[in-house]
């Protein structure tokens, strides 16, 4: 890397302008976890109560077809917990803030407010493939860049400024957006398999981890 | 338990993997606080005005049908405002954070994002048994999370170590727990004693305790 | 009021059983600083979007009638920023914070959670003095509420614990509450008297002080 | 300057009785940066999920009517990133906080708190010049707002004291303001060519800066 830092064509120059000072870290992660808390406080109004129940069997009925809403709701409150864990240990880990890392999360803190809808989709069409694939897949792409905020922090803003190892990266994607993909490819056999695999991966990311 | 401490069941080394640092207590305060915040002041709009009144006597009436939702609101509002003073003491206690808390913590805040729904049900359906009865069912599910959550941190997170003795743990339970079973018991009878201990009990959680 | 220490009767017992802590100081401000940006945010969903609008001229119009909830949203807006800063206030001067003061505080926030739906059913019903008066007795009543925690945080929880003077007691009484009230009244005269004073009120209060 | 500040006229004394400490800068800011991460992520609920889509082909149809919606809620999105970070970066530069820096920043904070409106808008008339328009204007608006909020603590808020160059501050205006004003004017021209000045202008804020 040292030849590209003497020399370096206009792109690069742009591209290294990113890593200049810009916010407090602190203030970053205020403002995130803010958005985080809303967020994950926002996606239970989706949920709304079963309005012409006018027996108590009719309150069940109605209660009961609530489930896929309570499930995908489920779904992506725990994923959101494991977004707002992985974001605070990358942003730990960074001894300071850049432009680049501001607008990574920028785009992040955007997906992120976009899961209430996701859910929403989720939850009125829950046995359509279509909407459990556009549901993985953004998870997927969330999840693709959490790692690459994650190996931005390592490279520019720690101060061993290593690159995460090749190893690492992979199996970041691999359990960060691989199985979300796998889940996108499973709706299409049975929505269940989808269901069975997005309930698993957040709840394999909450399992306590020998190494950070 | 020291024998338990040398030899472990696979459950058991399992179970104790939890207990290993994950967040600072600090930032699972603030997220915490910042849930507590926004559900609170969600559950307001469930109030709907009413949008049909065309003269004062219309909208006279029409603001007394909201006499359900807003005692609905009342209950939930000082309930949530219960389990925050309980919360935060809890997390006070402990000395530090690990990855049991850290569920047990995400289980507590998914149940109390669900209490809009659940004012908004008992909004609903008033003199429903049967919403009564899930309403207080939900509540004394969470008393008994916050008694474990006490439990866990005494136990794992105190410098002491030591259990809550059983006569606590039966107050906690009785008390956090047993009178909203008895809500949703006495709903069967008549809804106006629920709604009384339902005000009730979190008043007279709010009273001046000798000792903590 | 030092006989009054000594020898009290079973309410007095009771009512000073408040004067013990609970909360540190900066929990309670941080959750109150919560609910009232969400409070504050949460007023404009009340203005919705005109969505039959075909052509130019229907949007226009369509706007225009949103004219009384966009008044209604400013004026309620402005209140809630004189609370907050009166609340802050009040917080800043309190040497520690008890059971009393928790009490007061959750009525407080009670009461602000509430103001979304007194500004919604304003902006519904602009021209209804029964709407013109639930609203300013409602605010009538919540500068009751932050004079009685003004006197409470002075009597109890600063080291002089004087009592506010009649003649300053009376003065946050007239311009707190008296003020909401006479908006009230003038409802019943004209509307446009009612709006000019409850947009009058917060500006005045925004208005520097010599004193605290 | 030195004159006005001994004869001043009553208005004058009036102005400057707003140079008065009234709140600690931190909690102007942390309730700010609240009502900030609210409305960036109120946004999203604009964006309604299809709802009598029966066949995947009409929800594919549904969600791309989507479109305008979701780029509205970018546009928003990025340029309340923009106001958040440009607020930070004032407040910082602030030494203290008076009574008309509270004034401004209650303005600033009813103009952000509206911007779900305005993006609702855009979201649901994007061809309408006057949708547009509006947004638009809004925007220099609060450009112009924060453009004020800047001069003022330059000016009363920091050591030096001095006033914003007028180069610096055309520039402010310029880029602040003027683009928006641009954008406006070219919506009766082509709704795209507004759309795409709307996406640039924020992307060009978060770039970089040499200097603050």
């Amino acid at each position: 890397m040292s030849t590209i830092r003497h020399k370096r064509n206009p792109l690069q120059s742009f591209l290294r302008s990113f890593q200049r000072g810009v916010l407090t870290k602190t203030r970053l992660e205020a403002f995130s976890d803010g958005v985080f808390a809303i967020v994950v406080t926002l996606l239970v109004l989706e949920i709304h109560v079963p309005h012409d129940a006018h027996t108590m069997s009719e309150l069940i009925d109605g209660l009961f077809l609530l489930f896929p809403k309570i499930l995908s709701w489920i779904i992506s409150f725990f994923i959101i917990i494991v977004i707002w864990i992985d974001h605070h240990a990358i942003i730990h880990h960074a001894k300071s803030s850049d432009y680049g890392l501001l607008w990574i999360n920028a785009v992040v803190l955007l997906s992120v407010s976009f899961i209430p809808f996701l859910s929403a989709l989720l939850g009125q069409y829950p046995d359509s493939s279509l909407a459990i694939t556009i549901f993985s897949l953004s998870m997927a792409i969330l999840g693709g860049l959490m790692t690459f905020m994650r190996m931005y922090v390592e490279r520019y803003l720690t101060d061993e400024g290593h690159m995460v190892s090749p190893k690492f990266f992979v199996r970041l994607l691999v359990f960060g957006s691989g199985a979300y993909v796998l889940a996108a490819l499973l709706a299409w056999v049975h929505s269940y398999l989808s269901y069975a695999l997005l309930l698993f991966v957040p709840f394999y990311f909450l399992l306590p981890k020998e190494e950070y």
